[in-house]
């Protein structure tokens, strides 16, 4: 089973990856913990190289190539090889980031960024859940963290707004294997709720 | 006007090249001359993150999803500019090369390098030298020399065979563009021919 996480900066979804994991494995499953951009060797490689250096060094169209090069690396190398070894994989952010952060960018570009995935990649995740959180809230923890994903969480309160709604038309766009969350709770909460609706989905 | 030069390794591409340029030049004309992979900053980077390293540390469709985003900056960041500024284009290697290298090594790649290409490049060269040549004197030639660009020409002369038949079936698949140009002659005589065809499309 493939498992993918979605939401805006500071929505929890790192967390909830990792929480979800956690209780997988606790119940017995062998788990696979991985993220994107990234999360093969080399993914991890063209992700430093679309992510560090002046934001608009590359046009979307070149960062879509590159994003998909990323993602076919890490479906290659680690997602792939771990489902068909029986394992549950958990992704922190897939391609529906990729389609909310181009789409909302660049709305004529969302065809583009289809056709790339049918092309290239053609893999959904099998359950989804889009961590719906107050965009001011979400906000206000994103710029609390430090580290290195400042590119993605440089990002004003109306845009972190458009966000949380290209996040929810996602959602409703692929209703069967996305599961709105309300993280406006505890983390234990939110990760309550993830268990229960992962291990039905396994059962 | 948009001119690249393909052909096997050591056929004299490179030359040729910088030979064009430098009588284009000459005549008045405005040259940029230009190669692949890379051709820009960004093209540059992702053309070291492909080449070097292992040769097998990506697959063929990460390869030529990367090969793409490089042409895709390359496009938009050396070669249109040059154009919309009336200057003539002169690239060493292009679309040509991939389709030739990937169709060889991964012929069922063929269609999705051409559906990428359609999707994201979307532009064909107005002129494009083959230039044709023994293969095993090629290949004499690539191996005298010392460069980086061994990965490309760490090949057997039955490889170096079968991408002279490669370019050979590309050149005739596009005669609009394409001109084979004997180069088993001195380099001068083959400067002379191209000098001569290209002048003629510029008129």
């Amino acid at each position: 089973m493939f498992i993918t996480f979605e939401g805006i900066d500071g929505s929890g979804k790192s967390t909830q990856a990792r929480l979800l994991a956690d209780h997988l494995r606790g119940a017995g499953h062998d788990v696979v913990l991985t993220r994107e951009p990234g999360g093969s060797p080399g993914a991890e490689e063209i992700r430093r190289l679309v992510l560090e250096g002046d934001p608009d060094r590359w046009s979307a169209e070149t960062e879509i190539l590159l994003f998909t090069a990323a993602r076919r690396d890490h479906l290659e190398r680690t997602i792939l090889p771990a489902l068909a070894a029986g394992k549950i994989v958990i992704c922190d952010r897939f391609a529906d980031s990729t389609r909310m952060y181009q789409g909302l960018s660049r709305g004529d570009l969302r065809a583009t960024v289809d056709q790339l995935h049918a092309m290239m990649i053609g893999r959904e995740p099998d359950l989804t859940f889009v961590i719906d959180m107050d965009p001011e809230l979400g906000l206000a923890r994103a710029k609390g963290r430090n580290g290195a994903e400042e590119r993605f969480e440089d990002f004003g309160a109306d845009l972190q707004r458009r966000m949380r709604q290209g996040f929810l038309a996602l959602a409703a766009e692929y209703p069967g294997r996305c599961h709105v969350i309300d993280g406006n709770r505890a983390p234990e909460a939110v990760a309550a709720e993830i268990a229960a609706i992962a291990t039905k989905a396994l059962a």
